[in-house]
């Protein structure tokens, strides 16, 4: 199924990654992935594990996007604080989830199934479970609010799960051209028309610094491919005429 | 001098980091120099090239914290629009600025400071600017908002710069025990009763996955280095307890 022009907003939770102890991995992920089911990423916000900030947050994006990702504080400890709150949002009570809690209860030898681990299965009413590959422990959906791990390998696993039952909207697809020993300044000119010319497209310009040479990359993304082409083919005329080398793609890392 | 609590937020602007074309390098890098100087980053938005949501932005978050710093769209192409967006966001004129005008025209050769460079001298009304040792365009600052680059070593230019300018809150450091074979859920009761002793710290429990071995790092911080070395003491024994070997700091990479 397609929907109309689904947009996505990611919830990223947790205080280790607003203090630089913990370098994002989920970001580029959900963003590149839910770009290829045509359901762009149209935000993302890192917020920490305060109880009114996530309710309030939760609230916001859940009104403005069709979907909205969260990722981290679904562990067992203290600080693992984001199902209540998402309970606390949609106004309902933070209960015990059966099915979620049979297989948890049979996971663990007797007695370590504890009140720590029990939050795990605890979930908002009217929650319907996230499986995953590697861990007993579920995500949850509730509306369009889609809970999952932290944990970069649990999450890609989730979200394993979960692509096949999102309705995505039309594939945006990109071309690319880039030239070593390009500046934007000199190009910039000639972009702005080919922009005005494609109203449809998305042309961004991305200067790079690679050991490989210096120069800029220009993306063309877009529902239709033969237009993302005609505009790339435009630009690399353009390249061409400030007497540097067009090379079609993206620069190699 | 220091400031009572201050608060960052930082605002990623760009429709390559929501794409998932590029992998963000300086949320990581401005939470850490920013905790260092006791700003903790209370908040990240990554947000796309369209003007009205990049104003509603800045006008909503600079309200609400003491410091707002912005990276990426401050270049010459038509997709470079964060400079004359922070200009409407604050109900000034973008305008030429005549210092980063005459410093622009004079590093390049005559007619290469051409429109589209023109634009990156051209910044709200009442700005001043933001030094770089990397490139000839600097960033901006108004009110309480720090305008700059999104290359991840030029940003960083700008921002040792910026930092002796800021004004710090108290330092919060850091204390951790990690301990390999270590679950969450084994430790979460006694962790809850460690923070409940310590309101005034923040104590963070982090699974961590390694070649070397999977385990759990429990993160004290706060203003108080003696008392987030007394936690740590606690949880040392609280992991002792349990049959597994504390071992004092963070797991090696």
């Amino acid at each position: 199924m397609t929907a109309t022009n689904p947009t996505a907003c990611l919830l990223v939770i947790g205080n280790e990654v607003l203090s630089g102890r913990t370098q994002d991995a989920n970001i580029r992920f959900l963003a590149t992935r839910l770009g290829e089911l045509g359901i762009p990423m149209r935000e993302v916000r890192i917020i920490p594990d305060v109880p009114q900030t996530i309710i309030d947050t939760v609230n916001e994006v859940r009104a403005k996007f069709t979907y909205v990702f969260t990722t981290g504080g679904i562990g067992p400890t203290h600080d693992d604080i984001t199902s209540e709150c998402v309970a606390a949002a949609f106004g309902v009570p933070w209960e015990p989830h059966p099915e979620a809690w049979a297989r948890m209860e049979r996971s663990y030898p007797p007695g370590g199934f504890n009140a720590a681990r029990q939050r795990m299965a605890t979930m908002p009413r009217g929650a319907t479970l996230i499986d995953n590959a590697l861990s007993v422990a579920p995500g949850f959906q509730i509306g369009n609010v889609y809970v999952m791990a932290g944990v970069p390998r649990v999450m890609q696993s989730m979200f394993d799960w979960l692509a096949p039952k999102l309705q995505g909207g039309p594939r945006v697809v990109s071309r690319a051209v880039h030239a070593i020993g390009l500046a934007e300044g000199l190009i910039a000119e000639g972009l702005t028309a080919v922009q005005a010319r494609y109203p449809e497209l998305d042309l961004g310009s991305y200067p790079f610094y690679r050991p490989t040479g210096n120069g800029v990359s220009i993306v063309a993304k877009g529902t239709d491919a033969a237009k993302a082409e005609a505009a790339i083919a435009e630009v690399t005329t353009l390249i061409a005429d400030l007497d540097r080398t067009p090379v079609q793609g993206e620069p190699p890392e």
